[in-house]
């Protein structure tokens, strides 16, 4: 039997979901789709069959939707993640699962009472295989005890509404939340640097590049670079520093060439491409484990706790020197 | 609608297949299997809710199976083949299409009377990413005009009924084929070098390793390592080289570690992980093409052709030399 | 005619430099070597035929001595410096130039009141080819405008007298300079961030790994792992970050194999290997330019400029937080 | 005291090594030089104060000339050589030893009736760093016993007096050499195999590239591209395959850049760089055996054997088909 998912939100990623259930996902099917725009939404349901709803709600409530996915506007994904718990329906909410604080705590107080666990966080670079191969490798002692990240998170050109604080907000939250899973542990302070200003960020204000700097409960110092204007394409690199050797994440594999005096193997120009495999393995689990009735990704806890970091980092960066990352304590249902 | 698919011989790979057409590929549906041994294919069935049969040609006939897999050995290929063709049923026959030049023909013959393409062999290389990304490369005339390739498929352990005979015409088949479509050009002459042996094959009286050593219409050199023994793992090389520069196969990417005074990546013990992603991509599109009613995958042509291919180095091993390779001309049909 | 040269300190660093001016550098001879410990002296000098003496002055003053080279402790580097310029000849000093600021501003003053460069300080770096490479491309405009420098040094274990000040002072202090020649721009500010420690330094109180920050004049945002005991090898890496694209300095040459599921080249593992062409280039400079009494290496303001960033960040690393880097102002005599 | 070397024949490559002599290799000078074109020796001797002869014999009987380079054009390698035997004076020879083999066998005839090896073949490769490490690993067991070598010799662009001969006998005979040293094998049999031409060589009647293919004693099986034209660097590549693994020359190392969506090193334009380091190894070890009178390079042995590997694949080259190598017994004299 086929998992019923209703999809509210078809902007970009909205539909990229949406088109990946249908045609890479097997073992459900988008039943239905909500817009506030809904000729945009109209056309994928014309596609694949689904109903169209205006408002998210309707559609988290109606009976042929088992199973909701929120890729709307990140302001919205706080009150349709609450609207699915109040249903009783398992529900995947695109990172970040709140903009705000508070939001992240009524999440996890509904999911407490509700008593188990039906929110899942698109954090899909924990389904990374490199990231999971890193994380073996890590765990199996090979390297020794960790002691140091670096990492950098580079775009090629920001996007048209990126601002300084979106940076550490929007990017910077895949590395904040990555890195804590990679590492098995938590952050207790972070600090932001600003170098030098990237020429083209600079024309249109933007702070850019900027390095977060976490340390964690273990003493582990992580320094991760969030370029928004790289200039030469879409780069994820990662270095686990231990006391006994280093690991660290590959470039994908590229055909290289011999051409013109040099030898080189291409970089992705946008992220579409790059974590294809992580979204696919990732929505496949999900859809396996909610028909098991048991899902084990990234939960409310884990969104709560990226966004304190988040929110830290941007009062770090604006007023400078070090902060601490104040979390409440992990209830013993999210353990 | 899903696509029903009955598969014909419960093997390793026939099972493998069976597990990807239910868990991977979407828009289809294994609704029948089949093998001698109706024990092993039942286990299969159970789980998946499917038919089985003992008779491969009773599960063409099922009116519950609209297209056909053949995983059986390689000697009954054929007699599938012909029997889903009479059946005027798609039929996708893993590598190699028949085990002698006759039954290719027979094939090729009985398609061609039918008057549509249904039949598609199972070189899953031309969907591999990167060989993808390769042949583009050569199409962009970065490297200039092909001028030699220099290539390697290399098992860890050779399996245990391996033989000398069939390193070519097991192993090396791949690189027949995929080599012929990565160039677009096909083979005049073939000559096979009989290196040194690998110690742990000579044990066993096999000939290994083993250099095919091709060349095509347009004069290109191909020298092709086929080891069985490599001692290291699965390898597959490739290197095209131009008048103007050379385009290669990137490694599989694996995690960067330092240790021990050592740089290393991980180089995969067997080929069940490096064409996963081909494979999954292969049955995607045979799936879809098959509803749409137009396939484009390896021909009957195509597979008659690395027989022949395989054949003829076959004679070179034994008789030493250089041999014409000489195919019927092409049909319209298959252009 | 041949430069005679005389070398006061015959430790390893001193026979070591000692055997490269005999046997590696052509134009010059060493003529006399002085070390408190006269035996460690003799040994040497028996071999290539040069005079010994005890105290260091002595050998400065002897007629057959043109140049002097002081590879003598630390503490003493300041006071054959002085000596050198004193009785007017060229002299190399090993790193670093001084180990208190106030004898480095003495050099300074003793040699611009001689009115001729004529003190050299022994960074090697500088004529590393793949230094003066990376200086070529960011130069070049290639990489856009720096923004950032990510680099590490890593030692493979800690001398058994390091310490966790001399790790700045001693291994950092090459960083320091390479960075800001290759830059060609000057620190403002400094800071220390201190990681979990090696399992292995800790066991002795060392603080070890640590990371330098520093940022320059430009804004540009450094960060320098030092690592005492990296566990694996010496790594020297560094990647110069521009708004246009990276450059980073190649893994030394090392024969790739494939071997056990690995493909792998060499690490290092002592540093005695990895600059050896860069202290061959160095000294046959020095050489060539002493006979044609025009020297351009690192000068004693470099020398100077280092050793106050290396106190700034050593207060940094004991009290916290950044700390300003503050020199005198550059003579023209300098520039 | 110094070793007095006598230069004959001042072209590119005789200039290169005279400076490298005076400037680069300690404990020799060059005292004299020979060349029929007097002109372009006598700006040479001017600048390091060497005596200047028209005729080659004449220097090599020179009281002030202690040992001979001979680095005139090809075909007058051999009477040089042969003068400084009768001379008794050691003889460095470019590559090839000579042009005719009967010419080889002469120069073996007069060293072995002389005595003592006083002649040494410039196949400088035997003492680049990356192949005397990739000796050493083969050596070592560690990828097992060798069975194949897969190797390409690729110049940027052919030079203008190259013909489809000279490259095997010029640039090939590198290969043979350096791989029969790195295997420490003989060959028995060679062919030659013919691709599709590059464009720019086949404007010019160039057969190019070429692929000699040679299979030793042990039966080790060789493949080695060479290539006048490559189109886009000078390129040396070395693979050999044993029956535990592989193990292949390094790159030389080149910083690495990321701009324009790609990932690069350079790669050289031309072999002056390439084998730098080789050169001066092999002249600073030369200078410092002949003062020890015992010189262990690349022998009048080894010359010959290029010399007849050369001459056999240069007709598998023109007449087809597998050519038996065939030399004379080793003499005790040369093992």
């Amino acid at each position: 039997m086929e998992l019923r998912i209703g999809v509210i939100g078809m902007g970009a990623i909205g539909r990229e979901h949406g088109k990946r259930l249908m045609e890479k996902i097997t073992g459900c099917t988008v039943t239905a789709v909500a817009d506030i725009n809904v000729e945009g939404a109209a056309k994928f349901a014309e596609q694949y069959g689904a109903k169209v709803y205006q408002e998210g709600e309707d559609l988290i409530n109606d009976s042929n939707v088992d199973a909701v996915v929120v890729t709307s506007w990140d302001e919205a994904h706080a009150k349709y993640v609450l609207a699915s718990i109040a249903a009783g329906k398992y529900v995947f909410c695109e990172k970040p699962l709140a903009t705000k604080i508070e939001e992240c705590e009524a999440i996890l107080e509904a999911e407490e009472k509700f008593g188990k666990r039906i929110v899942q966080v698109g954090f899909m670079r924990r389904y990374d295989p490199d990231y999971v191969a890193l994380k073996e490798i890590i765990k199996s002692g090979k390297i020794g005890q960790p002691m140091m990240v670096h990492a950098c998170h580079r775009n090629m050109t920001h996007a048209s509404n990126m601002t300084s604080e979106m940076s550490i907000k929007n990017s910077g939250i895949h590395e904040i939340d990555v890195l804590r899973w990679l590492l098995d542990d938590d952050y207790v302070e972070g600090q932001v640097i600003l170098p030098r200003q990237s020429r083209i960020s600079a024309e249109e204000g933007l702070q850019d590049p900027q390095i977060m700097m976490l340390r964690t409960t273990e003493g582990i110092a992580i320094d991760v670079e969030i370029s928004q204007s790289s200039g030469y394409g879409y780069d994820i690199q990662c270095e686990v520093v231990g006391d006994l050797g280093t690991a660290r994440l590959p470039d994908p594999s590229s055909v290289v060439t011999r051409t013109d005096c040099s030898c080189a193997f291409g970089v992705m120009p946008g992220w579409e491409t790059r974590f294809i495999d992580a979204y696919n393995i990732e929505f496949q689990k999900w859809v396996n484990e909610v028909k098991a009735d048991c899902i084990t990704g990234p939960s409310s806890w884990d969104g709560y706790v990226a966004c304190v970091t988040a929110h830290t980092l941007g009062e770090a960066r604006v007023e400078g020197g070090v902060k601490p990352i104040i979390t409440k304590e992990c209830p013993e249902f999210y353990k």
